[in-house]
């Protein structure tokens, strides 16, 4: 038998995460080395007050104030990072670990999908690995499955729910009939919302998202050309409007290549009550991808939490334990190609548009001739009378998305509207 | 840089996938090439039959009319054997190319549930990869998923649609109102069942996927003891019946530890109609994993066919190809443990029992005592007369397997039976 290697590992940021994961790992070593071909061992943890109050025990000599000296010190091999944030400490230490030939593990998407290239770059260069299973949909093993059991794929699409926040907000929305704020302060309660859920709600966690799942199955660079909206003007009449029309309303990130351009958008969804993806409720996260020769795919599970996340960081200390897969983004930087990005605007939607207007006469027929000369054909129209205006729902054919944005521009202009039309694209099948 | 290696690859088997395969890997070489260490060649090709019509073409000196020859060729290094069958000439072609240190890829699920812990053993001894993804619910990555992305957890229960068959003579069924020997021979024609389709309609396809996933997910060895039901028995009444009382009927794999007993069946179950796994239909497969620390996993995708296999077998080639994981169950053969094997018959359950009864005085009366003598309590009774008797259908509360059969054994003697009474098993959750 070769002989076994210990990986000394060194975890940074001790939040509800590196709590779990250490205490995970304390107890579960013989498991987790039983399937290896080498061995684990913590030999470090850090992070920025020691004195806090932990669910932890450990021995003093585990404990490094200077958490940066890690990258440097040599009874190091892997250094798995749970600071969070783009910059800061996070980015001064991935890229520093990376540099002094540390593997690095990290559940931080903002970082990756900021600077995933140069980081990448830097790691194969030095032989060692930057996994970050955990940094897209926790308990969705999406990234290895992209990686390693798709590797023969061409992937056309991939698309899904990747914000368990902004998902259990609308569900609950839907199921108890309470308004956006009122399900936020419940979803803060819990533990489903953070204090400040900004990037939650406004599609910033979920566009990150997507920029890293673009890169791997794809092989591009990352691209930030994306078209993100979040879910905060989604009231409890679109919920209600869209329970009638026989949707539900998903925050859904997509990326697809057409005509060799890639569209990256998030945005607000309606789904037929009756799809798979209009299943997904609460915390749930749901990927689909579709390639070529495997056809459609879906996986779905916990996308965030101490549970999942841990689940997802320690299959990336396995992964580097057996020697896998080197290249972080499934290929070579030097083979990664720079991709065009396409507008939303190009593409075709079906659409929602709502429209709240001044209950008087000529109003519907002037917003139809709006729709007309916009060359936005409609499907449908509904009109639901309230006490002090009207609401005017169209659903329109398929039509340029360049268009129907035209065609809310020009009406958001019109005396008789009294809050900014709303649009909320449709997706097929 | 390190040298790449190149490994050269024999492929047995040009049926259907063989050749979709060969096809593939001449045409995505530098795709699967780019994304790996190592890069390979297709060395060799041999079939039964080197005159058949095959939609290839290749160089003479590809084929090899003696297949066990390339087990001792010094120019081979994988082994990809898609003859089929647990016998027989796979059996002989597994065997001896693991014994002469070649990697083995396979599609064959009847093999490695007969003799996958002895060609394990073999495997890890000569430090040789066996891989099998392509082997369970092909288009599904799910060995794959177990043994890498779900390392860390413990599995509690794995169960779903591994049949792609029968779930379509299924749907079918119930979408078109047809009966079960037309809708087999639709599916025939369609290419969705085989000419002798008794393995996929008998259960029997399942219970070989079932037997190799616990063994994966539990660190144990093959486990033979699974009680198996087909879907023969399943005819029109009872896709009316389970619809008009909120189910579908899906034919379900599970398996699962309780007390540290390993439960494995395979049977016909009702599923509520809005629960995700009867959203399943036609030929797809799925699969629920539930583990710890992760939660609860979906896993969805087409489950055969010649191109969602060539996925699975593509990503087992590149596995090799990374030098990843060489133990084909996950853990060492000696960690490898016997695991005790429970009956069905201590499981509860809440069953539908369908009895057709000759219609006359005192029969409900005389069937609800034996339910009752026999410790089977009632939830709801349904009776359906028909012309030439009664169909009486009653959900039972959860109750004790044995006691349900025994009491069917009893019914089964009664003068005013007119079929052999019939249980299908319904799935809470």
């Amino acid at each position: 038998m070769t002989k076994k290697k210990i990986f000394n590992i060194a975890i940074v940021g001790l939040g509800n995460i590196g709590t779990y994961l250490y205490n995970f790992l304390k107890k579960n070593k013989n498991l987790i080395n039983n399937k290896n071909n080498n061995t684990f061992k913590i030999k470090y943890i850090s992070a920025k007050n020691k004195r806090k109050k932990r669910k932890i025990s450990f021995r003093k000599n585990l404990w490094i104030d200077n958490y940066m000296s890690l990258t440097k010190m040599k009874d190091v091999d892997i250094i798995i990072e749970l600071i969070g944030g783009s910059d800061g400490p996070a980015k001064k230490l991935v890229f520093s670990a990376l540099k002094n030939k540390k593997h690095v593990i990290t559940a931080n998407k903002a970082l990756i999908s900021k600077y995933g290239d140069k980081l990448s770059k830097i790691a194969e260069k030095n032989k060692v690995n930057l996994e970050y299973e955990a940094a897209v949909c926790g308990g969705v093993p999406i990234i290895r499955m992209i990686k390693e059991s798709l590797i023969g794929n061409k992937v056309n699409k991939i698309f899904g729910i990747f914000n368990g926040t902004s998902n259990y907000i609308l569900s609950s929305m839907e199921k108890n009939k309470i308004s956006f704020n009122d399900t936020l302060s419940v979803a803060k309660k819990l533990g489903y919302a953070e204090s400040n859920p900004k990037s939650d709600i406004d599609g910033d966690d979920v566009s990150s998202k997507v920029k890293i799942l673009s890169s791997l199955c794809f092989g591009s660079f990352v691209n930030s050309n994306i078209h993100v909206e979040g879910i905060r003007s989604i009231d409890n009449e679109d919920i209600i409007n869209a329970s009638k029309l026989g949707f539900k309303i998903k925050l859904l990130g997509f990326s697809e290549i057409i005509n060799n351009k890639l569209y990256q958008r998030v945005h607000p969804t309606f789904v037929k009550k009756s799809s798979y993806i209009a299943s997904v409720d609460g915390v749930l996260n749901a990927v689909i991808v579709d390639g070529s020769p495997i056809g459609k795919n879906i996986i779905q599970g916990e996308g965030a939490g101490a549970t999942a996340t841990t689940s997802a960081l320690v299959a990336d200390i396995s992964s580097i334990l057996r020697g896998n897969i080197k290249k972080p983004f499934g290929i070579s930087h030097s083979k990664r190609k720079k991709i065009t990005s396409g507008k939303i605007d190009n593409l075709y939607f079906s659409s929602y548009v709502r429209i709240n207007v001044k209950d008087k006469y000529g109003v519907l027929s002037d917003i139809t001739r709006i729709f007309s000369t916009n060359k936005v054909s409609i499907k449908r129209v509904l009109q639901n009378p309230y006490k002090k205006y009207s609401s005017i729902l169209i659903i329109t054919h398929s039509c340029k998305d360049a268009d129907i944005q035209k065609t809310l521009k020009t009406l958001a202009k019109k005396s008789y509207i009294i809050q900014k039309p709303k649009i909320i694209r449709i997706e097929n099948g």
